[in-house]
């Protein structure tokens, strides 16, 4: 059931909550033997197990609960069935699926109770634009952003799951050189983190050129560019910590000297002076700046 | 001088604000004997009395000072003088020009100091990805923040400069039509409204199409298309009441119950079934959603 009307407090004044839950966005990887189609909806095996066993441990509660959400893919049952395998084997034995294909499920009540009673929900790969085309505005994100608000769930996200959990969020650029001036589209993603676009696959697809088109349109927000097999930790709305065997690349467009972003047509390449960049390892950390953190709407 | 470093305060607890300051956002009019270039460029005569008056009418203190910011423009110095002769006959008399052209000019000292002394804001029309690549993250930006937030300032912007007050902003979609999947891009705005996508010259150039894509995207947000010769006029961060000879159409997707938005390629039509849509006219208001609204960064 779509919601028939929204809520409105027209004076309230919220407090800005630093969350008690945890975030864990990951690059996402793909098996390189398998086919291209298959790569894209299919990676969960190819997670290493270090990211996932960090998933894993950080659940809090006896026998805690895992929700997994394949939602972004286009063969849920297949990508579902290997996350539950995967935290089978890893020791977390009480998974289960909302397998949610449309808003009227992300409204339906036993989503949003099964939601409330998470101590982790999974995010699997596919298209990001699904997740926010679904969840967004639904009672199920509601649900999942007072438990991120309040409690100590734990919220991860792969490859499109990850892109969706920041706003602004990327998706389907055109090509994936990415340096054309309107390859890049972006919409509001989720909005676990606030101010920061996430871009997957970082070096292996080559997206940094993407990533800072993104950020040169407004240099407000940071861009975090995470390497497959590579993941961050995210504690207290905006302290991150590196995971992972590769690299994570923050780009912060704040003190652009030049750009002819707005100068320039569409098809033609852009160019941009003065951005800083950072590239951090396994276990370095870096904070977010407190302006974008997480909000309880 | 651009920042050398964020700011960053790991452990605040904002409180969320409501603005004391006042937004009038203007859905821009052009003259039909002018040229498309200078339509495009060149619009400030043709913004009906009614609004701009209100605007003068609104302003607190004595001989309060006006500043005009023609970023968005291409031939600023045009434009900032047709705004000077304009607020002169409607006896606003004390009126500057920040003419902001880059990076370096956003983050002076003296433009930030003239911001803070302003008891009226006007951003003109032009490209409104000019004004987010240049203020995205500049000290003037932060101290319009202040500003709205704290005193009884009214920030004023037509055409590109109204599509640029609240985030998600859209920007250059190709077509006029729109209902190609991929015309329509958008980046975070200047965010003194959130969630809420503006788009101007409503009517006229049939924008309903493009602003509904953007809102399917994610249906948290809400669209408002503006009319030409027509305005909303914003109090206490959300509360709105048109103003002008044309009509306000606001668009909800909360209820949407089917869309292809995220099973289609770009350069194919897209559907949306479910959505919300108000028409409003001079004088008829409307209250946007509580947690779209304003928040001190």
């Amino acid at each position: 059931m779509a919601k028939e009307k929204r809520e409105t407090i027209p004076n309230s004044q919220a407090t800005r909550v630093i969350p008690q839950g945890k975030l864990l966005i990951i690059g996402g990887k793909e098996d390189k033997g398998d086919t291209p189609e298959r790569e894209k909806e299919h990676n969960v095996n190819f997670i290493s197990e270090q990211i996932l066993k960090r998933f894993v441990e950080e659940l809090k509660g006896e026998n805690p609960l895992v929700v997994v959400i394949p939602t972004a893919s286009r063969i849920p049952e297949e990508t579902a069935q290997d996350y539950l395998d995967v935290f089978q084997s890893l020791g977390a034995k009480n998974v289960q699926v909302a397998d949610i294909r449309n808003r009227q499920d992300a409204n339906k009540p036993e989503y949003v109770e099964l939601i409330r009673k998470a101590a982790g929900i999974m995010f699997t790969g596919g298209d990001q634009l699904r997740l926010t085309a679904i969840f967004g505005g639904s009672e199920m994100l509601v649900a999942m952003k007072e438990q991120y608000a309040f409690t100590q769930v734990v919220i991860a996200g792969t490859s499109a799951g990850a892109t969706a959990m920041s706003t602004p969020m990327i998706y389907e650029g055109e090509s994936e050189g990415g340096y054309i001036k309107g390859d890049v589209r972006v919409t509001t993603g989720l909005e676990f983190l606030k101010n920061v676009a996430i871009d997957t696959h970082f070096l292996t697809r080559g997206r940094i050129v993407r990533l800072t088109q993104a950020i040169c349109t407004n240099p407000e927000c940071i861009g975090i560019g995470l390497e497959e097999d590579t993941a961050i930790f995210v504690t207290q709305g905006g302290n991150v910590e590196v995971v992972g065997s590769g690299l994570v690349t923050v780009v912060d467009g704040m003190g652009i000297t030049e750009t002819n972003i707005y100068d320039i047509g569409n098809g033609q390449p852009f160019t941009a002076k003065g951005l800083r960049m950072h590239m951090l390892g396994n276990g370095d950390e870096y904070v977010v700046p407190s302006y974008m953190r997480f909000q309880l709407q």
